[in-house]
């Protein structure tokens, strides 16, 4: 049965493209340095985002933590969004590997106020962490795929200087950020110390993402990569589509995010359905299903059995992603079917 | 130069009976379990707690680490209010040791939403790091003093025994809530699995905590305390005090809460100061300072030229407490000498 | 310039048929479950390696240090060779994740003798960590690929059930010393509770190992492998080389180990290089060139010069390991080369 | 019943002369830095160590941990005596708390090699943690009290320095390697960065030990005092006769190296015994019991039943210890009973 998955962009499965990249990748020991599709790979990467150095990891979460783990040391204390991935998502590895406490700040979607990160930032005293890093996460997931403001990130940007915190951006969807805004991605990243892409996601690349800072940054980070056993060996088959992902698929976001703007049209229409359609600014779709009287479950049961998927969220409301596998067609096709469940 | 010192009731100084106690008390090495003071000290503790054995502590801090490292795992989440002692003062040493994630939940006066806490218990997902453990702090220092209410801990234990969480509970000031309801101290503890109580504070032995809990979880609190090296040796010369505090000084803690009361009625006539006199509910109160035009630095500076001492809070806030060496006719004078400062 | 490089077997690239496979592999959302070529090579591996469950990891540093983080917690100790790739060659991860101490006994050639682990095994005392896991390596990397007997695995899986310590094999090579030994790979398997098996190096496949046990083990080893950012996507593109390595390349390994004899019969004859043939059981061979008066470096660059890759393993001794992309020829040429050389 | 405790020198009781200083110290709150007495014996410490500051802590354990955790971070390795009472009794919190991996060398009676320190000093390699600390300790307990040599300090020293380790000194009884070798204990400090010593055992403060070093580190050690709950209030009264131990009791400790020595001479005439009498050097003395036939256990409960008290150490090996409690008559009359047993 084939079914419309409108879970998450991470189900893209690799393009035709890609596979033949992996088929003819040159390939060589990674541990050693010797892989020169991941060198190049990670040379792209770095030269995009704007940092002088960049390392290949096997998932965003990978990424986040190698960067926390290189940032921190325990005692330290984390200044997060309250819905950001990494508190919400990560199984508590910040504090599990790195030791550091998370310092949660209640954003409105997503975007915290700087004023209230450097309010978050301790000063010096006997009984207090150190404040060890600011982690942003840009477009922010859990918001249903919200950007931050270029604004906004510079204004923290301004305030962890004064303060002498680093900043960490977790951008496993940046891409999409930079596309819908039309801010070159390197304008973002120019406010942030270190930040984590993601190659799989929208960008359909099969497995792994990208974590880029300076030079001595970056080789820190190798060691905890290694430590965390993401240290590969040929690992140019994953590095081929990585860069294909880089190159030639970030445009197509664009794609997603009209699909998800359609998506939020046609349902803001379904009765009983409340979408904020101006909202949606990216591939990330919260759709309020309270007043169906459906619990998630049954609302999800039912689209499933009309071969539809999506994910819950909060109570009540069900996240729809769209990506590179759906088209417009199926995001019609899909609402079809919802109208007849509600 | 003799100062009215109002910073905290931890400045209070051993009473000469705990003096003459230190001097003739038994002891023994209580690595070995042989000093017979601390024994009784340990006996006499998890009786009045209702607990079925009990641990001394050097401080409060020690005492809530011991039991966040026995109840959980790294990777585990420890769910507590956003403004607890454990989160704000205790340098992140759950992350940093014990490596959990702490999960704030903003409470009203210290006091957590109960269902706010069954909403953050995380459910059954690959993503989500395990719910170890709930705290909660009773009477709440950032609060002002607050009384958690019985009722509010005995939902929340309702709570927390259906999805199978255990309940800490930080009293380091829980003899003033005992003292300020006429609640048994007993009654509070039934509802929490393990409770930290400070010997030193109001009840004013020089040096130590109380970590009670049954049977099995004391015997793994000890090698816990044993690995942040608190495990002493002829610490009986602590425990006669601490016998001291426990048998004779709870009760004078009316005192303290009367002193506060008298306090705050006089300075809530003090213009430009504001105080809310209903709820002071123990031995701790919070003043705003903001109509002053002072900023805590000064206004502190101010009442340091007058001989007094107070803590600044959070902006604009100053917070006093009442002890045992802050007597009514001291209340008075401090009170005096404020109206000229402000 | 081509090298005959006898560094590592990790350095084995995927072969040809591995690379086809890539491109067919059917794929999903591995973190979601859904990816059939993994779930296939996990049920394969559970089977192959007669535990009930198995889990695919990107690296035998992963693998392990999942296994300790699973089996183990903070102020366990760890036992374990003097020489064991996990102390020595994983970043001190078991310390800085999982928080165990390392207590490390000198094998015979990498044999630990059980009695030793007996001994080594804590009692009950308040000073004491807890004994948390053994962990055994066959063949031992650095003993120079030695194979532990079966006996040997067998007394100390008896001393651990009677002591109620779980044993975790680091596995990189065992399929190594199966094909050394003729004993099936389950035989070994048998004495332990959980092992890790390297899909790379003499397999070939150019990502991945595997991480076998029950299934709660298993359960958990996978939220431990999603917090160090383990869990992949449509990770089926190596899942698919990965089965061909389990499937075709094994028996290949003996290939491996004949090449090695050949090269340390050869090299014994060598003047001033001392080479102990019949402690050459499998495809790692230690040379020992003391005699030379060169340093390793020194020899290593010579060798270098000479199109020959090998590595530094103690003073005065270097590391040649055989694998696919080395041949008998190769092996004929390195020599004569050599001979040049010291 | 009155036994004569010879198990170790932490069972002596605070003088007389302790208790009354007890009973009239000046105390404050230390966490606030104004208990005067802490002061003056932090600074008293501080000079006699020859390091820029001291810290009070509560135990030779909580000194040892607080200073792996304020030199290392996690990943880092720990090169150790396989024998140290880190390594053995500690609970493995030197890697539950820091994540330091242990790396050991076995020594010869307690003292290492500089030379095999040099060897275990790791270089750069990403596969490698990096070496953080090296730590002495001095007197070797688990040698019996052996003082490790100031020569052999100051080549550790050198290779310390040449390769940038900090070296921690755990120097639980380094004034009896003083007294025993009439040796400043600032010329064996000299040679370490950091050093903690006990005012408890044989200088029979009730409670306590000394962290000293440069102002930095202190200041650093002293927030991770804080996180272990080692931040004490009125701490006055264990200072107090922490200042005694200091300025009175260490000259005492002859005493017991002279009783010891008695005990190794009388017990070497005891037929089935063996002591190495010349191996003696401070106040431990390892008896071996083999040729008595009994075990470990039988052996102590004779000699509990004759009113005796000692340690077991390693199968077959008893450990005496001598101390302010034990006289030379005691000794005597433990032997005439001991004969009687064997």
């Amino acid at each position: 049965m084939t079914y419309i998955d409108l879970r998450s962009d991470t189900v893209t499965k690799p393009t035709e493209e890609m596979r033949q990249a992996m088929l003819t990748a040159e390939v060589g020991d990674d541990v050693y340095g010797e892989d020169p599709t991941i060198n190049r790979l990670e040379a792209l990467a770095a030269k995009m985002l704007g940092k002088e150095d960049a390392l290949f990891v096997t998932s965003g979460t990978q990424g986040n933590q190698v960067a926390i783990l290189t940032h921190c040391r325990p005692g330290d204390e984390l200044i997060l969004e309250a819905e950001a991935h990494i508190f919400l998502y990560e199984g508590g590895a910040a504090s599990a590997l790195a030791g550091v406490q998370t310092r949660t700040i209640s954003g409105i979607k997503g975007e915290m106020d700087p004023l209230a990160i450097k309010k978050a930032i301790r000063g010096e005293d006997i009984h207090y962490p150190y404040s060890g890093l600011i982690c942003l996460e840009n477009t922010h997931n859990k918001a249903g795929g919200k950007v931050v403001p270029l604004q906004t990130m510079k204004e923290i940007h301004e305030i962890a200087r004064e303060k002498d915190v680093p900043i960490h951006l977790d951008g496993a969807r940046l891409f999409n950020a930079a596309v819908a805004t039309g801010v070159p991605v390197a304008d973002f990243t120019q406010y942030v110390d270190t930040v984590q892409v993601c190659l799989s996601k929208g960008l359909s690349a099969p497995v792994g993402s990208i974590l880029a800072g300076n030079t001595a940054f970056i080789k820190e980070a190798r060691k905890w990569r290694k430590r965390l056993g993401g240290g590969l060996r040929q690992a140019g088959v994953l590095a081929a589509p990585g860069i294909i992902a880089l190159e030639k698929m970030i445009n197509r976001l664009k794609e997603d995010h009209k699909n998800a703007q359609l998506l939020a049209e046609l349902l803001a229409n379904v009765p009983r359905l409340h979408v904020d359609v101006e909202g949606v600014e990216t591939n990330i779709l919260l759709c309020n299903i309270k007043e169906t009287g459906l619990s998630n479950e049954e609302f999800l049961t039912k689209l499933k059995d009309a071969s539809i998927l999506a994910g819950p969220f909060d109570d009540g409301i069900i996240r729809f992603v769209t990506h590179r596998e759906v088209t417009s067609e199926m995001v019609e096709a899909a609402v079809q079917k919802i109208k007849q469940i509600v």
